[in-house]
């Protein structure tokens, strides 16, 4: 998008394939992979559409932007082909000079391009035993990936099982290349982030701060979408945890005395980021909103000194929670037993979602549940992880523990004997409508621990200061 | 969106329900109609979704923002009933409090508010001998309306051809209340491309003014969405008509020397603007670029001059034509008689594209083609019309004339003697690579004829003047 903004190598795609390849070799060489990009989505039916974006699985291993194509990998040779739709001359008028194949070859480094409809041509030529396309579920959205397929494809004998788990287990660690679009975008996002908290003020609506992090991302760092609904929760409503939708359309007014808390990331080359900050609007906490900042702030410090290849994604979840719980304590809004508390699952009152995600081509990005690994646990709040996996290197992750006061969650827990003996309800009626703080990282697993790439002011001190003005950009960057 | 923003009031959906209540009594009084409203688009099969946006006859009928609801017109009572999905209890952790339905009744003036589970018990007690449900072509993208059904609906019989053509034409003409809505959609808009006109220089990428034009029209406007994919072209780009689509995203550089063609609308409660400028980059015309926009600028005055209730659009796209042909000839791009280049369809090698199209909660708003009206002409240029009607009283129309200079349709006019002998050659040789030009004005039609809604600079002195920060806001407010 332009000098000022990362240029995506072709390198990237490569790798991916190559990675791709030598795993399928291990299984069935004599194969071709073969995905189907997406296609543009109208909205209803009109003849306006969203802007494209394209499919993650397609994007990894082609990096294609256009719409309406098809891509195979040649499993014995390490082929990459590339169909693309044949348009009719009058596109030219309309979308833009038909590029010949030989551009779209240039453009995304692949061995062959070629018009959709010769797909059958060209499959029948590479003559392969097996088409390998990709078929499973989603395990955050219990969607299912969706399957190329075309007229003719009946012909060939299709293996919809072997590609999607090995796939999607390559795309949970990260290459270089990767890994340096995923700096950007974090790094981009950050920027827009510190940027909006020093212009975040009463008066704002919630809304407003969300189109200046829009404007952030685009204008200077090239990213036209953002990963996610930007969550822009002020007060109370930093208490809905998917705030931002169109039924809550981040339409509050910002008011002196509430907390901040946006969730917000951007998205370049569909690589994602997602980060949460959480600020007083006026630039200074109040006591209260200090001690549960602080509190979330040592969950977060306690998994990012924790974490490494190895360490298991539940068992931080479970420290986050124990952390959060012994803050809480001290802070006189519970008592009793930290074990028991842990034992009664009581921090999913106060942080009803997982500690983190994977990240990278989807926000929650694939790979959580696979066969061989983990499963999901079914305790209250374990339960809600998208991943329970062991780490590695090159995984990059969210670390995103929050602390709310969601009234529904207070009252059950306050009903229920099992959870109500830890709660001390004088102290807790005290944070009805506080809202809730979050602190959200995104960060990279390396061989010595974890790195945090998140470049936001993260202590009470540090975000007091950068609202005041008192410290500049290059402290982040 | 904020008490700066424009509250649409209830009434705006209380009369366009009353109007079609008044239609089909006299067709069909013993009927209900059934409108299904939008529902959530994920990206492909993850579990993020785009932001959500209403579908538009379900606006026009309702209003509501939220996704997954039905509708219910009694016809012979005039009663709306709305129902809402129910959701389960931990909704409100995610998504925010569960609102009662009186919250629903009141939020949208409607009679009765039930959940979706309840349609076939309601549907049965209201016992109406037809359920008219929405079905027919859109004919802009050929698509077809998605028709309300639901498990249940067998019971009842179904009539899916009446309610569409009649509730198409009644978009067509717009109330008191969305002409409100439409005049601050416009507003918004035409603030917003001052401020880009004025913002943009040579050395910015083009993304970087859509940018810019999106923040303006959220951050002061409210309007989250924009009405179609921004098209932000530059120097050659401006004669890619849908410029801006992913296979080419706004990201040419501004270059001193340059026109830019922007063609940005934003959308507010569902309703559309449509607007194009087109300025120097440099803020300074040279005379062939003076010379095509002042001829584009003459055709569009034409238009708006002549345009008034029952007169044909046809009328005013050939009108439109003849003066762009007539000022070309002048220009010594063109030679011989217009009577005969009009006979020729020489228009359409430099205008391809219709005069305008129907505005409102679509951009390209229904009701273009229906039957009993003018059909769509099988000419070059007419038949690229959105609409053949003649015009009436409070229909919302874009006035749009172009003139690009595209090498596709140059080299095909020069080779078809029928055309060529119009044409000038060592002329035309010099606009190669010029671009183009439009200027597409938003407008409404009153008994004494056409109102221009739109506020931006539009001779070639306000243009410099604009740029040059000779004028203020308030000349165009």
């Amino acid at each position: 998008m332009g000098p000022h903004t990362l240029e995506v190598p072709l390198i990237l795609f490569e790798t991916n394939r190559r990675r791709l390849v030598e795993e399928l070799k291990k299984i069935q060489e004599n194969s071709v992979v073969l995905l189907k990009g997406g296609s543009e989505i109208s909205f209803y039916d009109t003849d306006t559409s969203y802007v494209f974006r394209q499919e993650s699985y397609f994007t990894w291993c082609f990096g294609v932007t256009e719409a309406g194509c098809y891509g195979i990998i040649n499993v014995t040779t390490g082929e990459a082909s590339l169909f693309v739709p044949r348009y009719p001359d009058e596109y030219a008028v309309w979308m833009g000079p038909l590029k010949p194949l030989e551009e779209f070859k240039n453009k995304y480094g692949v061995h062959h391009v070629y018009y959709v409809d010769q797909m059958n041509e060209i499959l029948e030529k590479i003559n392969r035993k097996l088409v390998l396309t990709l078929k499973g579920q989603n395990t955050d959205s219990g969607l299912t990936a969706i399957e190329a397929t075309y007229d003719g494809i009946e012909k060939f004998q299709v293996d919809n099982k072997t590609l999607f788990p090995i796939i999607a287990n390559l795309r949970v660690v990260k290459t270089e290349p990767e890994i340096a679009v995923m700096k950007y975008v974090i790094e981009v996002s950050s920027s827009a982030h510190r940027h909006v908290m020093r212009m975040s003020k009463a008066g704002l609506y919630e809304y407003q701060c969300e189109s200046e992090f829009l404007n952030y991302c685009y204008k200077h760092g090239g990213c036209r979408h953002v990963s996610y609904t930007c969550i822009c929760g002020s007060g109370p409503n930093g208490a809905i945890l998917h705030y931002g939708h169109a039924g809550c359309p981040n339409n509050y007014r910002l008011q002196d005395g509430m907390l901040c808390l946006f969730d917000m990331g951007a998205n370049y080359y569909g690589y994602a980021a997602d980060i949460t900050v959480t600020f007083p609007v006026n630039g200074k906490f109040t006591p209260d909103q200090k001690f549960i900042y602080e509190a979330v702030l040592r969950s977060n410090l306690a998994v990012l000194n924790a974490g490494k290849p190895g360490v298991s994604w539940s068992d931080m979840h479970l420290l986050a929670n124990r952390v959060l719980l012994e803050e809480l304590k001290n802070g006189g809004l519970l008592k009793g037993s930290i074990d028991e508390m842990m034992d009664a699952d009581l921090a999913e009152i106060f942080q009803p979602h997982g500690l983190g995600h994977l990240l990278g081509l989807d926000v929650h990005d694939v790979g959580g549940y696979l066969e061989g690994y983990p499963e999901r646990s079914d305790r209250p709040g374990l339960k809600k992880l998208r991943t329970a996996r062991l780490l590695e290197e090159n995984m990059f992750l969210t670390i995103e523990p929050g602390c709310y006061f969601i009234d529904p969650l207070l009252d059950r827990a306050l009903a229920d004997p099992k959870q109500s003996r830890f709660l001390v309800p004088e102290v807790l009626e005290r944070f009805r409508g506080f809202g809730g703080v979050r602190i959200e990282d995104d960060v990279r697993i390396t061989k010595n621990g974890i790195i945090n790439l998140t470049k936001v002011p993260r202590t009470v001190q540090e975000i007091e200061d950068w609202i005041a003005g008192k410290d500049n950009d290059e402290k982040y960057t």
